[in-house]
């Protein structure tokens, strides 16, 4: 569970509206069983790195089926030995702020 | 409020746990009264692209005080004439997922 | 001179192809005197921060123009006193590479 | 070789200077033999999906050895059937600008 990924995918070749091809994603996310959390810019997902980056694999099988032009940007924060960290970096920058 | 703005400070100087600058960042968010969104990886604002643009000068301000090396991410999403994108968006993809 | 700027931006309403509206982009750039860098996934440039936000202001202003719906993704390295890193930073990873 | 994949990372819990981080995994870029093109704020590769996925990550595992925090960004460009993309769609810019 020690990495926070950031994910962002839509189709460059179906014009402006894309929240059908976004919501395929998060679909697979949501299968996945691992924990997310949806955003107005991306998808967070917790948990280790093979899972996730499977995770991003599907996700990307999803949109492939049928868009020609995929858009992605994923960023991600590993911390060797983290759990739960979705949480707690809100709730720890909250406190503070 | 037609700029969605994903936004990701911190500082590369000052070793693993960053969470005491970027909740300087948050702050200044929080004081500007546009909308906002915490996520784990970033923290999603709602505005126009001047306001947005703004805000981000003032968040580097507020780690260049004492920071010599930052990093930043930003994804924006402009849309003309969109109002209250943030939850919409949200919304539009889990009522199809 | 102290930060690098990476920046990629793009009409997400004007189908698959976008390398008229990136172009336009990229000529704000060149005419701005500024050191720059073009890469397959984006354009670096290297200024003063005030200088790099402005120019990503003209940039988003120049497809503003005529594209409803635009997609941006920035990533910047500031160090506080560098100067002419754009070079720098590659040549010291490709000696030690 | 239809993915275009530009990619930055590095290590959080190392202080402010990186780069001999970063060129271990530029190491691995280079070994892949995969067509790469090294910018000053990530790398560039070409390659079908699965390649691309598999040489991030090689390269997340190069710095796993003895960095407990690590900070990735990606962006992926994905067109179907497209091939040596990374040249032309620099000059295809270039040519309009």
């Amino acid at each position: 569970m020690s990495v926070i990924l950031d994910f962002s995918i839509f189709p460059v070749d179906k014009g402006e509206s894309v929240s059908a091809y976004v919501s395929r994603a998060v679909k697979v996310i949501k299968e996945s069983g691992l924990p997310y959390k949806l955003g107005p810019m991306g998808t967070c997902i917790e948990g280790a790195w093979d899972e996730a980056m499977a995770l991003v694999d599907r996700c990307f099988q999803a949109l492939n089926q049928d868009c020609s032009r995929i858009y992605m940007t994923i960023k991600v924060d590993y911390r060797r030995g983290g759990e739960n960290r979705m949480e707690g970096k809100i709730q720890s920058v909250e406190r503070k702020a």
